[in-house]
């Protein structure tokens, strides 16, 4: 009785596994920030409902991101979500600066989601034939961004 | 990052998907309008417990419509659910009107909760190669209808 | 101690006002489904105080419905409320099929609401002479329909 | 602006008024303690609905017993509720002493609950022309004890 | 389906319902900011619970107040609670000015509290021939002034 | 393993424990009633505090009530708590008719809750030869009588 | 130990702090009565958000009048709120009567807020050398003002 | 200061009261494992009631297991409740494998649960002169456990 | 009906009862200081957990003083509290001043908890005899205080 | 529409997957005892958090054996879970009797969870050609216990 | 990066804020002993608000002594309140011992709630050159204190 | 009234308000995401209390980061919480990437919490000419991580 998932997965995998999970937490954790900086500065006359529906993507993110990280640890490889990190892995496009009036916010939010809902997807399915545990977060994620990305899309 | 959903699955693959979400949007609309039904005119000895276990149907089956319907604009079709809609897409028979005899209720919504059930299941199969995000909400719904239709046969 | 209601009301003014409980559950069950269907279908950029809207009409469409069905089974007559009863009973017209714009799903809304609310009103009143509890029943329904009515006519 | 309920009533119809209620007040107590007993003493398979069944219509019948007190008090004439007061104004026969079979133990609670109705049905009649703030207070406790009644009677 | 509530009601008795909510709407703002006063001044032994009782009754007359503004404009009227309108419309005297000694306080509320009960009432029955909705809500308001004015005149 | 508790006690242990049961269990209800007689009809500066100290005088003696009741069908001999036993089994002297001075109201409660206390008390200490149980459960009682006990004399 | 906080304030500190409070306090209860008034009679597309919001300014208004017209007593000054002192005291301009279109409304409580917010920082700068402990309540109220102010400003 | 309660105790004291709980945590354990046993594989009509009624046994044989096995730790001897220890030390008979009927299902755990409240009556017995604390559990467990046997034999 | 505790105890129980009583509400005040004391003042790697156990004990020792001084002043005679009666009455020992290493803080609590508990013991086997309700509650108190003490030993 | 799981699957799935189920059941109840056996007896400095984290693991087994016996009688074949079909089923090694060392605890409670994650996961992988409902239900399990697995390696 | 605490206010101001810290430390929970004295030893007719009354205060002076307590380390000073450390450092007169007549117990409060106050006002104002974050605390505590202060005045 | 903010403080002072506040915005979203990366990656025997302690941490620098962020918007000025911004404006070393060691972790974050509280009390200091109410939040701020600081501190 000595097992330890590392040697289940063989090594292999796990690294294969972890590479998926680290490029998916530095883009939760871009998006979380992202969407922090557009619920702070965002100006116009949906301003209320707006300000609301972006914070509701940053805790789903942030919700996210700490279920990706923790799953990388499980594997037994340390996760990296430093500010540096995220520069690094991130591949969210930054918003531009200042007051971003509403329905700009509103597009330029479902581009983001819509890219890391994209990438999410094909990592889990990448994941399928590696790990069933990480997959399955993995699809629980897609289907709450693509929930998003609708509930964006829908404003046009 | 232009990126849409709809581009990611393809036109083909998302109306096949948009297919199998419609048909059981109108079982499960049809489902909790039957469980309420049964729910008002159950008469006998055990009505206190029968008319709470189909409340509990109903709330499923509204919450998993609700789901599904929702997935199916996400993948940005939209959704059927009016009572002509219903008609016209439930595999459900009626229940017959006025009173039904507590043992008779439970009989009629086992077996109409184990039709549903067994046509999701198809339909998770079949979406395993079409759109992982819908099968695994459909996986979800099978595994709580499968539990109701046990508590039901229970009955027997 | 015999006393049972339907002996209390007569067999004449039972039948009366489970009549006017019918019809109205018909049209409650029917505003629940048009008002998911809006729910689902809405687009436009006031899609998430519409989309909140018209969940909390659903929610009380649905309450009133059970309402109802159980008050015309406590005056002892089974209620109807499976898809083809609706069609049978409700007045209401049917949304149109797909999305809806923001502006349009509020303006579609108020009419039905508007056309249950009134035709209530016309029931409470003739139940005044048959059945008080019935009456007072649907009063509380008339004053909560009206002030969605309100809630979606101010938005015009 | 020195108004009192009373010289509002009149002295003749606020007597009037508080008879009404002692007899209803007299009728609820009893109602609650009949309930209780039978509660502790059912026996029988359905022991378990039952005696929760009972304990809801006890959480009822002291609730209205409170309001109905506090309504004759309100109207400035004290309110008479202990065991003397019960064995004098009410009109239940009381139950069998003893364990109680379940479905007996429904059968006898409907009873009485059908007589309390019908007799606060009266009662809300008659107070129209005189209270039609106590009128809107029985009819309450009486749609409340008819859909208690309802539940009773389907167990038949 | 073109119905709307004012061609319901029709011009006349709207109005006249309007006027009627529109003067108890002045009341209960007056009574709950001379309730704060009350609350904020008294002093005396029976502090402790005099404060607390008074803030019940302003919970109770900004909830009133509310109900009574929203079914004005359910009604097509707008509202008028500002400063002003409560001067204009308002029936009540005001409270001396300072600090005002506990049984004082009770004396001089339980008067304001009669007063608004009273002129509720004599509406409540006006509008029996008017707005059945509208006359539902004012009753329901008479029961809890009443209530109120009961337990501030027990403690003569 | 056909053991039975009556078995275990031996019939004559469990009449005696069963008679020490039901002559509290009358104390207890009369106390319950007697507790709202003086909740609804209590007048005088204090009317606030001690309306509600009764109430919650009222709260525990129900639930003491309920636990009394149950034991002493656990011991299986049913329970007797309808009017006709109350009066037959309580030993508390009735309140005064009509409306009670708020120190009167202390007065008279102290003495009544003093007297089921020492009873309890008394009962209390003959269990403890008899029935563990049981008699843990009347020292609970006995604990939180007379603390209620000492919340009315501190009132003197 | 005869201290008493108006000795340690002393005469004409204390005098000078109660006139900056209660000058507050009627623009406080102005705002909150202003406040329903446009919760009320909101019109347009933006209803639902603004509605919301107003409500959330009138509940921070009124927990701010409590507190202000607190701190008056505690210093040992009977505070002044009823319809005649805040007409007397308050600096805010009156909305206009009738139904306010939703930006409209928006940009007439953002002018009162911001005004309310601007004279409650001068108050808090002018008792930084009177009272610290009043001080540090109005500072904590101007953070709150000032902070609705920005979100109604954002949604110009 | 250097008391210890094995000390005040004593060894022998100690060891006895040891074995008294490590008995009963054995009963306990294997009463939370029949009772899941049985709320798994009941079936029949009351299938609903009874389903729910054993968990709520397992939940107290599960609570109690942990406060004997606390306590046995608590007096300094380590508790063992594997499933080696159950086996050794339980003394109840198994359940039959396979689905169980519904009326079967309350009887055997009536037995059960009545042969448990038995022997822990008689180990609060022993108890009594060894440790007045563990003594005041056990009372209140057999409390406890004769309630549940009361509820199941009430069914018969 | 003029029974009243101290009768029924006897003037001599009532003084040894209070004696014990007040005893170990001396105790218990000091243990929930001393607890404090270490609450703020430990530190060393164990700090946080040592942290949160040393506030639930502070916790439950002000619960039970609470229940014992009101126990004390329920048998009329009143409770000793203040800094001068705990120097007085306590039997702990101070723990030194300054930080205290998170281990040695563990040592220190054990011994103080371990020493009130066995007073305790003593004290309810001494209240056997003397009244039941008192010694109850301090079972209560010990089974606590022990069940304390096993969790600080456990780390040693 | 006479459809049952049981034919939907096929007698020779049905049989495998319930073979996969009854295994997992007993690891689960197994480890839910050791977990509690651990919880009971650890000792050390590290006391606090284990104890605490042993309780966490417990709670998930016990909820995950729920879902798993749920999940074998949904598909139609009775679950066993008494101490005897644990001893047979179950692949977990016994903890050693009596006290254990806090790090010790962790070391063997990370083999126990590491050996049933490693089993459920191959079981996982297996299902998914036989039944994908039962999979996802394991899938879920594997993610928990190897998460509890990763914070007990972390310890380390 | 070697920053600490102590450094940024350097030794002197570190120990001149200590002090002041420690003699409100010793005053807060005195007065916390002193508000229960009473709150035990109460008498007479207003015996329920007062007792109700001074719990709050002890409610918030137990939170406040934590909260400065906590200070004081946090600047790397043990704090000290064991009962030698209170009876050192407290300004505040003992109360009368045995029970205490209840406008006498809200006068002798008021002057203890005073002097803290009083107190805690001057040391605030020191703070204000030495360290801005124990200055904020402790005008929050006076701003609590007075509040206290305010309700008890308004009693005599 | 036409007052706005910005006119009140004036251009110079709004733009040192804003570079205040920026300042520290970008350590206090730094500070969260070292926090996370340190609450995955801690590793040793003290894990599980560091885990919970980190996130602590993380939530409130979360909570403070958003109350910077809006307090800059209300001034005027757009927020800039990107990790681009990050990176350029705070002051903190970054962690070493992979798993930390517990006491390591602890050290690193004491360092990271202190160099944060030393500038934040720099800038209340410099603020308190500028903006009363920015000032007022971060001496807030300040006190809040001077308290973590202790908790990391104490535990050397």
């Amino acid at each position: 009785m000595t097992v330890s998932i590392s040697t289940d997965l063989g090594y292999e995998v796990q690294t294969k596994v972890a590479t998926e999970l680290q490029d998916l937490l530095a883009d939760l954790i871009d998006l979380s920030l992202q969407g922090k900086q557009a619920h702070w500065n965002v100006v116009g006359p949906l301003f209320q409902s707006v300000h609301v529906q972006l914070d509701n993507i940053v805790d789903d993110a942030r919700m996210w991101a700490d279920d990706v990280a923790e799953r990388k640890v499980t594997i037994d490889l340390a996760a990296d979500g430093q500010p540096g990190d995220v520069a690094k892995h991130s591949r969210l496009e930054p918003l531009p600066q200042g007051y971003i009036a509403d329905r700009e916010a509103v597009a330029l939010m479902e581009r983001r989601v819509a890219g890391v809902a994209s990438r999410a997807r094909q990592a889990a399915e990448r994941l399928g034939d590696l790990d069933i545990a990480s997959q399955d977060l993995i699809i629980e994620i897609v289907r709450g961004l693509e929930k998003h990305q609708w509930m964006l899309r829908a404003q046009r």
